[in-house]
């Protein structure tokens, strides 16, 4: 493993997840800074450290987690054992950090923090993805996200192979079961929809029964997608067989790894699973520390 | 249920949540707003609402849900159902909502990634408890939080049963081994602390080992708490003895709901769990939306 | 004119507008404040005041200027006299204000700055959306906003009578000429961004000549809209001759007033225009400010 | 055109407008970031592009614009071909960029927008100040600007050649006739403002009549300055007159390229202009793009 | 005392100081709230509290202080029993509140550091003003502030009845040694000064010697303000002679209460003291807290 | 004196303060920046300065001062000339700065208002250090300082050889006599603060007799702290004969540089001192600027 420059993030620009990661500083930080480094090691001492894999999992995050030594440490530097989406074995240096050995230990939970969510994340994602199988189907991930982290998180999902659902409220219409109450039935909502968004905002409709599909079906403004919610897989065959290609086919509602499959191969295009965000089990990565010249390449 | 006055949370103070709610909204709203409401819900149109309760749990984070709201509709109206710290059942009202239609579709994703993610800690950490036993005996977190969320966290911990570890690295001491290494030894490490510190900050030491542990307990300066990390219940029931009360005593390291009650019987003081915040499996609880004039005590 | 409850922003919440409202009145207050209003007005005193229109022209922006009274007087009092998106006449009361006497002063400039600005481009997209004539044919802005500013700019256009075009950079492709360069062809770019993006974000890509237009029409994966940039009236009918519906057309480059109706008489969906919202001429409106009591309904 | 350190601004320290232009590249990326440059550009490429002038003008806000740029890649490099407030004609190359290629195409908006609107600015009061012909009279903007925008505005009419009004309300009095009316008249207005305000605060008094001119004038306390607002020629020569040197001397009302030079010579000290920062018409620069080896100095 | 609307501020809105509040309170409350408050008082419960001044001083500051009791319980209550710029004697209550119990405990410490803080610099101002005698001459503080409070601290010395020097570095041209240095002399910085400046900007000079002042008078432009550093009283006469009403005359260095007297007798305009704002000795005041119903009106 | 690496700040991570020095340069630069160096300063002329004691003291927060410097001129050098905490005398250079002469005079008084203000607590702090004797006693400061800059004036106190207090309500609890009257006595306040804490937070509780000190000793959950308040050397001398070693004692109240070593022999654990960051008297420290090639080690 030799030294490498950074691996520039698919989407993330520093700028965009540096104030995250300063804000995550200052919570773990507070006022008064790391009491207990700053008593029991002494000033100007340099320290190395790696970050090792306690489980296997997919790799995601780790130039987020970086930044919090540099950002104690301006002169923080970096050896990467890993690349993001790579699976990762336990025991596996996924990089190297040599600075300050003050900031090392006050930047520790805080980019282990960040590491384990989004790996987590990725790891739980590359699982369903897999469990998909071999099929043009995607795996995406919803709103249902942690507050403050839903750019992260749905990097992550990228990152372990999936797909993302739109960003927010304002990039694309999702038409719900409420919505088409308050509008006053679905053809309603769809045209009030068409009529109010741009050219480039997707239309999506959410439906339960073939009979509101059918309803959907026949809008002459048509719809980019739409999404069949909890239905069965019979329901799922024979809806992707009516929409024949004219929308996109989005399945959710009760997805598990067990299911996944199945789903999938009813012949929609996009499965849409919340507990990628919202129930995340993080992986376990651990930074071991040392002198500054341990070689940390053999495990 | 009747109308009631909103509980007043534990600890925080609304000027404290009320940063993080607007983040969340702005995260989830966007520039551009919540297209699919504006443009499928008639402008002015009032709804009702409730959270229910789709799983057994333990409730917390309403009062901060509801902020989410009233952020979109300074006259948006609660009744509460249930209270923080409250078991709820399936199909049980939590509270009800009343407030502009638009409003009520905005806010719904933020107020219930809140909502779920802080009564899915209260819920596991309620079982840790009651696996414990009737011990004198804590469960607490640690400093494995999500970035941002930390606060509200731990606030649902406490409501869960749990006892809070330390808030952040600034408002006690905790020595670990690479302070141990970097200080020269535990002696130098916990005679460097108590020099730092002010007499509000508590002092608290991990050691692997009973020998490390007897040089702990042979620092004159004495140490306020001691950690044993990862501790057969042999080598744990014999620190115990050995510390004798003369330090508060927690256990961590590889604790399950499996083993939580036999660490607790080895008479320890604390045992903290990481993955209660790092590894959070949401609470799943449902917003019911309908007419204002919508009954919704009865399910 | 009568009191009428304020009316509602088709999209934008207070909640995102209102930071905005706080530093432009921070902006123009200082940390001194309104010497002047402090050292001539005397503390305590009530004023009525009332928005007029100096000339002809598409009001937007209201809501977002009052708020500004708002955040210096709590009780400030409003009174509709016109709608979003009206035609408004020279000498037209549009609202009337009744507040504290230094409150108004101290913030109208921040008020009619924004009024007058966002009023200014509602305004000239009408023009723009009358002189493309009765057709279904959309006229919508660019990101070429001010920086800060979009989300409003972006409002005005929508009071207008226009369309909005992308957000911002995450929320749709548009595929350009250096993409295309970089990404080694037109089919090139549009298999990586086809496997990039999600199903909920659309595909656009420009293009400067027919051949380039054959290419994308070709690329099996379909584009949901092409830009034909600075096309000849008689080349854009020819391209939309070839696209023939499988995607919606936008011209762009050079539109003025004068030729925007044969730009839409040649069938494209949408015309964008960056002069709408980076190059804005400000409506001219007033705030006519007197006793409490006066009335204003009676210019 | 050679390489050459950057031109430090005039006033604006980059503590100043970074985190302005950090928000406006938030406010162009998202959280979700440039998802086409993202798809279609390899990562770690680099290209060279140059700002390039379509339209004679006055440039302004060079430095700003390429900020931009630098927040994105921190390595990215410049050369200038052109200072700020030079006269810059069609294709003339005002800047060299060379950085990473994502970072290019994702800065270039914002950057553009900066840039084009600044310049906008400083081209039109260079017109003023040419057609107010060679006096003694300075033309200033007023606080008719864009809510965020006001210094760089301000600093982009000095560039142009113009001269700044107050900055906000806490710099500087100005009585308009509404404090009069509240004041209880011009004589209680400047009495009271003048025991208000610090030794620094410079006092500034509109009058609409030369009977107001004659008030202010038997004011013992003295006015630094007298705003003449809609005065005729005649008027505003008789009011230069009256005052005699005693106070500076500023038009307003009405003012157009077409009068300016005919108020000038009325001997007023300064005409200050509104449509300057109110209504600015963009100056078209482009951001022509190429490979990293591309000579742009010969375009 | 009766219940009186809350005074207005002279120049303060509060959209100006309540960031400043709130960050002071979450400053003091941390992430964490106020724990002992939580645990010891039962939620629910009111109190009321008083303001009671323990030493003689001038009141300043008591609506901003107010205001943190406000933003923990927005039902707050409070009666007024002392005016700003009031001399309050010993025992006085200053302030009646009436709020939730965790609300006062939790309010108490941020509220009384502003309200101390800016009392002190009041009754500091005070003692200034009264021993410089009654002339018309000036007692100002200077740009020697403590980060983050000078808006306040500036209201502080006029509610003492000082007068303002300049806000900061943008609003008004001081010229010290350093700058006339690098300008190349006196000459050359008034020049360039002028030149740079708006027509509501002043224009102040420090000299050290009476040869510089003559330089400094036989500048043609001249100047708005000259200040004498570390003149001796028959210097500062002299000076005063020779400027003869052309400027202000501002005297400044080693100003005390023991020679303040002398120097405003010297005819100068204004005397100005850092240790206003620079060295403040806090106002005691406590706030005693009680029963709902006690009666504070009688100490 | 020769160039060295900046000292490390004990606790503050440049993360943390960073934010503070900003917003206190562009409250004093403004958004129109600092008018009087940008006109007469040539633009690009280097200067050189030097921190210089006027007064003897000890001294604090040279780092932090610094970093004005910095964000103004990132290649601002610094060669430092004394050590934090040391004790400088009257002449002694202090560091010296190389940086662009705008910057410099640009940054000059925000540095200096934040070095004088640290170094004047941690000179007081010294006194108070020195006149408590050789003994284990601490010297402390409140939670009474000054909204915003608490972590620096505690940051401050430590370098005067002085000890912290609690950061904020967060992560101690101190029981004054408001919550015991509202917990309903001694022994409940106590009991409740047990089970709400967790086993990383103090407990310490305020007494004003020894009656209540009984009470408190008779508690079975015993307690970390006990603050004696107002005692006399007397009861002071009693109450820790009693408390006999089994809770640290702190001592507050009228506490001053004539009785603090009485109080210190009476055998106390802890002073607390309000005044040492409510009533600071800053330091006396100038900044010379000279030609780049200036010798400052010779003053």
């Amino acid at each position: 493993m030799k030294a490498a420059a950074p691996q520039r993030f698919a989407t993330l620009a520093e700028v965009t997840y540096d104030p995250l990661v300063r804000a995550a500083l200052a919570e773990d930080l507070g006022l008064g800074g790391d009491l207990t480094s700053e008593a029991t090691i002494p000033a100007g001492r340099t320290a190395s450290g790696a970050f090792v894999a306690r489980m296997p999992g997919v790799l995601a995050g780790l130039e987020v987690a970086l930044r919090a030594f540099r950002l104690l440490d301006a002169g923080a530097e970096f050896t990467f054992g890993a690349r993001e989406g790579e699976r990762v074995a336990p025991g596996q240096v996924l990089a190297k950090i040599r600075c300050d050995a003050r900031a090392m230990l006050g930047a520790e939970r805080t980019a282990l923090n960040l590491l384990c969510h989004l790996s987590g994340i990725a790891t739980e994602t590359a699982r369903y993805v897999a469990a998909a199988g071999k099929t043009d189907c995607r795996v995406a991930e919803t709103r249902k996200t942690l507050p403050g982290l839903r750019a992260l998180q749905k990097y992550a999902v990228r990152v372990g192979g999936g797909s993302n659902h739109r960003f927010r409220l304002d990039d694309a219409v999702l038409i719900k079961d409420n919505h088409i109450a308050l509008a006053g039935g679905i053809r309603a909502a769809l045209g009030a929809a068409r009529a109010r968004v741009g050219h480039l905002v997707k239309l999506e409709i959410e439906v339960d029964t073939l009979d509101q599909l059918a309803e959907v079906l026949a809008f002459e403004g048509g719809v980019d997608c739409v999404l069949l919610d909890n239905f069965s897989l019979d329901l799922l065959r024979e809806a992707v067989r009516r929409i024949a290609g004219r929308a996109t086919v989005e399945a959710s509602g009760g997805i598990t790894l067990a299911n996944v499959a199945a789903i999938a191969a009813c012949g929609v295009d996009v499965i849409s699973v919340g507990a990628l965000t919202h129930s995340v089990t993080a992986l376990d990565i651990g930074l071991d520390i040392g002198p500054p010249d341990r070689d940390w390449s053999v495990p």
